[in-house]
C-alpha cells in the first residue's frame, strides 16, 4: 500500500465534498454582478462558508500528510467500506491482457470529473443528434474520428460489440425478413413471404472473440470459422477457400466477413489486407475488428479494404466502458446508419433524425467525453506503435530467460498482448508449492506486479502496452528474479 | 463564473497530474517491504520526487487561491482549450428536463475517480460474468437491485433503450423467423421457412418515448399507439380497448405492451397498475418503462403487474451515461436472459455463460461503479418522493403567478418534470424584445438559472427534481421577479 497514492485519492475525494457544497447552495456567485435578486456577491450562506473553510482545511491537512508521508491510508471510496479503492495503476505495474489500452489518460480523468453527470453532453443539444453537438465539440470529434481510421462516417457505440451488433443486424437476412422463397413441393406452387435470411452465413476466425458470435446469433445468422492453421494466423487464402466452400455448399456467398486484426487469444496479427482483397474480389462485406488495434495501432480502413471498422473505447482508446466506434464507408452509411422509418399509427409521429441501429443517441455523457479527451493522445500514440512492439519483444526475450518458458504467440511479436506457456517452468514449482499456482501471483505482487490470471502458472497472457522502458525493464527483472529464486534460470542457484 | 468553484476543479485536475506521476513510476512503494529487487522503500526516483514536490506546491497554491478568492478562473479541462469546463451544477440551478435524476452523487464521483479506467471492474473477474464479480461487489449489487424494483432478476444495460431492445428482440416474431408458410399457387407445393413474425404488434402510448419506437422497429415489429385522450393520461381501459381492437382486426393479441409510468412530454402519471391488470387479464407481457421513475419514485414491479421493469442510470439513478437496468420476473428470465446457443463449426466453441441479448458483459467500468456508488443514496431518496412532488407543486404555484402562464401537465403535479405554456406570458415579451425568446434565457442565466430550452418562450419543460427548498424557493423568486420586470404580474409595474 502506497500511503502517498492514497493521500492523493483522499484529497481528490475531499475536493469532491467541497464541490458538493456549491451544488447544494444558491447560485450566488453565478449571478455575475447584474443580478437583481438576493443573488449578489460570491458568498455562500454562513453555514456554507463554514463548511467550505473546514473542507479546505481538511484538504490542506491531507496535502501535508502527502508531503511528509504521514497519516493512515484510505482503503475504500466510501465511509461504509463497501467499495475498495482501486489503485492498481498507481501502486502496481498492471500486465492484465485486456486493460492497458483502456487506461485513462490524465485528460480523460479530468473530463470525467467535469462531465460525469448523466446526460452531461446534452447541455447544448439543439437537434436531438449526439453527433451534431458542437459544445462540447462532439461533431468535430466525429469528423476527426472517421479520418483517424480512414473511413467516411462514424458513430460512437457502447462497446465494440454494439458495433458488431449493428452491422450484423443490418446485413443478415433474418432481420429484414423479406420474402423471395420458392415452393419445394411438386406442382407450380410458390411460397409467399418467407425469409431469405434464415441462417445467413458469416465468416469469422477460429480465434474470433465471443462477442462476434453473439452478434451473429442475435441477428439469426450462422458462423463459419476460418481456420488459422498451425501458425494461428488467418490468411486471405484461407478466407477465400471458405468463401468457395460456402458458395459450393449453399449456392450463396457469405453475407459478411468479420476478422480481428489482432486476436484476443494470441495477439497474433492476421492478414487483414489479404482478407480485404478477397472480400472485395468476392463482393462480400468485410468488418475489420479493431478492438486490439484502433487507438493503439495505425489503422487505415479503406487501405485495408474494410467496409466497416469497429474499435473499442475501453480496450484501445483510453476511455470509460462501455464505449467504442463503428466507422463505415460512404457506400454503407445509408444502410447501417439508415433513418428510422417507423410511424405512430395514431399520432403520425416519425423519428427521421434517429438511427434505429444506434437506438438514437448512444454515449451521452462521461463515456464520450473520456473518448474525446483522450483522443489527442490516442492520435499521437498510434505513431509510437513500433516502439510498443519493440518493448514487447524485449520483454519476451527476458521472459524466455526463465528456463522452460515458451511463448505461444507468434515470434517476433507484432503486438503487446502475448500468450505464454509456463507448464515447464513456473508450473513445475507450483506442483509442489504449498500455495500452488498462487505462488507466482504472490511473488509478482510482492514486487509490485499484478494483472496475470491469479493462480495460473500454465497457459496465460500478459500485455505490456503503454509501459515505459523503466517499468518494462523492471518487469523483466522481476520475472528473472523469481525464476532465479526457484532455480528456473540456467546457471543460477535455487532460492 | 464562480472563481472558487473553478479553483476546486483546478485543484482536482492538479491532483490528477500528481496521480499520473505514480502511474509512470516504478511500483516502489507498492512492494511492501518484502521485495527483494530494487523495489524497496517508498521513494520515487529523483525527478519523480521533484515533480511530486512541485505538484503538491501547485495544489497548495490553488488551495490558497480558493481560500482567499484570488487568481484567475480556469475555463477548460485541457490546456489546448478544446473542451469547456462544465460547471452548471455548481454555478447554476439546472432545471433541464432530463438531467436532474442523473446528476451524480458525491459517492459516484469518487467511484468514478477510482474506477474510470476502461475495464476497471474486471480485476477480479473469474467466471467471465459481470454479474458474478464479487470485488467490487457487483454480484451483491445485482441482488439488491432486483429487490429494489420488486423483480426477480436484473441485468445492467447501456441505457434504458438497450433494455427495450433486449425485450423487443426476444419477444417479437421477426427475430426468430420460424417458418410456417404455405404455398399459394396451384398444385401441392409448399413454401419453406417464411417468418411468422412479420409485423408483430406492440402497444405503446401516444406519448411514448422515441426509443421504444426504435426498439420495436429494430425487432421488425409494428407499434399501435394507445390514446391518452384529453387528460393526456393512459388508462387501463384505453389499453384494453386497443388490445380488443388488435384482436378483432388481426385475430392475434399484441406481443407486448410498453408503458412509461411518467411520460417524457408532460411528466404525467399513467395508470401502470391498471395496465398491469389488463396485461395479466389478456396474457400480454407488460414492460414498465421506469426511465422517469426508477431511482426517484418507489417502484414495485410485481405489484404493478409488470413482466419487465426498465430503468435508466443516467436519467434516474445518478449514474454515468449510458447505463440502465432491465429487471424481469423469474418467469421471463429464461427467455430474455437465455444462454448463447451458437456453436463454432470448426472449434465447437460454445458460450453458454454469455447472454446474447446482453452481448455478454455490458457495463464493465465507471458506468457500473457510478450506479453502484449512488445506489445507497438512490435507495433512500425514493422514500422522499412525496417531498419532491410537494416541491414540484410549490414551484408550479409560484410559476402560475406569472400572468398568462399555463401548466400543460396534469395538476396537481405528480412528478417533478413539468411542461408549461408561456405563449400568453413570456412570449408576449419575446415578440418585441430585440433578443426575442432569448430574453428569458438571458434573464434566467443572469440569476443563476439554466437548463430551460434556450430561446424558447412558448411551450417548454423544466424539472425541479433534487433541488432543496432553498434553491427551489429562490427559483420561484427568479421567475416572479423576471415577470415583474416585464409587467407580467398583476399589480406589479413594468421593468
Amino acid at each position: 500500500m502506497n500511503l502517498r497514492v492514497r493521500k492523493i485519492y483522499e484529497a481528490l475525494f475531499a475536493l469532491e465534498d467541497l464541490r458538493e457544497i456549491f451544488r447544494q447552495a444558491l447560485p450566488t456567485a453565478a449571478a455575475t454582478g447584474t443580478a437583481t435578486t438576493a443573488a449578489t456577491g460570491t458568498a455562500l450562506d454562513e453555514s456554507g462558508e463554514e463548511e467550505l473553510a473546514d473542507g479546505i482545511a481538511r484538504v490542506e491537512a491531507i496535502l501535508r500528510e502527502l508531503k511528509y508521508g504521514k497519516g493512515s491510508p484510505i482503503k475504500h471510496i466510501d465511509a461504509e467500506g463497501r467499495i475498495e479503492l482501486r489503485t492498481r495503476e498507481e501502486e502496481f505495474i498492471n500486465i492484465n491482457s485486456i486493460q492497458p489500452g483502456g487506461r485513462l489518460t490524465p485528460a480523460a480523468r479530468k473530463a470525467l470529473i467535469a462531465y460525469g453527470d448523466g446526460y452531461s453532453v446534452c447541455d447544448k443539444c439543439l437537434g436531438g443528434r449526439l453527433d451534431g453537438i458542437r459544445k462540447p465539440p462532439v461533431e468535430e470529434f466525429h469528423a476527426e474520428l472517421a479520418e483517424f481510421v480512414g473511413m467516411d462516417e462514424v458513430r460512437v457505440v457502447p462497446g465494440a460489440r454494439r458495433g458488431f451488433q449493428a452491422v450484423a443486424s443490418s446485413l443478415l437476412g433474418k432481420r429484414t425478413g423479406e420474402g423471395t422463397g420458392k415452393g419445394t413441393g411438386k406442382g407450380t406452387g410458390k411460397g409467399t413471404g418467407k425469409g431469405t435470411g434464415e441462417g445467413d452465413i458469416v465468416l469469422v476466425s477460429d480465434l474470433a472473440h465471443y462477442t462476434e458470435f453473439l452478434a451473429v446469433e442475435l441477428a439469426g445468422g450462422v458462423v463459419r470459422e476460418v481456420p488459422s492453421g498451425e501458425a494461428k494466423k488467418i490468411t486471405g487464402d484461407a478466407v477465400a477457400e471458405e468463401v468457395e466452400r460456402v458458395k459450393s455448399e449453399t449456392g450463396r456467398l457469405p453475407k459478411l466477413i468479420i476478422l480481428e486484426h489482432f486476436d484476443y487469444n494470441f495477439g497474433n496479427e492476421h492478414d487483414v489486407y489479404g482478407v480485404g482483397k478477397v472480400a472485395k474480389d468476392y463482393g462480400v462485406p468485410f468488418l475489420y475488428n479493431g478492438a486490439y488495434s484502433v487507438g493503439m495501432v495505425p489503422v487505415d480502413g479503406k487501405k485495408i479494404g474494410a467496409d466497416f471498422v469497429v474499435g473499442s473505447g475501453h480496450k484501445g482508446m483510453a476511455a470509460v466502458a462501455p464505449s467504442g466506434i463503428l466507422a463505415v464507408t460512404e457506400e454503407w452509411a445509408p444502410k447501417i446508419f439508415r433513418s428510422s422509418q417507423i410511424v405512430g399509427d395514431l399520432t403520425g409521429r416519425r423519428f427521421g433524425n434517429k438511427e434505429p441501429e444506434m437506438l438514437g443517441c448512444t454515449l451521452m455523457g462521461g463515456t464520450l467525453l473520456s473518448l474525446m479527451a483522450s483522443f489527442p493522445t490516442v492520435k499521437e500514440r498510434v505513431n509510437r506503435w513500433d516502439e510498443e512492439v519493440k518493448k514487447s519483444n524485449y520483454f519476451c526475450r527476458e521472459f524466455l530467460r526463465v528456463a522452460g518458458s515458451k511463448i505461444s504467440s507468434e515470434l517476433p511479436r507484432k503486438h503487446t498482448l502475448t500468450k505464454v506457456d509456463t507448464r515447464e517452468s513456473f508450473d513445475t514449482v507450483a506442483r509442489t508449492h504449498k500455495r500452488r499456482g498462487f505462488f507466482l501471483s504472490d511473488e509478482l505482487k510482492r514486487r509490485g506486479v499484478v494483472g496475470e490470471f491469479a493462480g495460473s502458472t500454465r497457459v496465460w497472457k500478459f500485455n505490456t502496452y503503454g509501459l515505459n522502458w523503466a517499468r518494462l525493464k523492471y518487469l523483466g527483472e522481476v520475472f528473472v528474479e523469481i525464476a532465479e529464486k526457484y532455480g528456473l534460470v540456467e546457471g543460477a542457484g535455487g532460492g
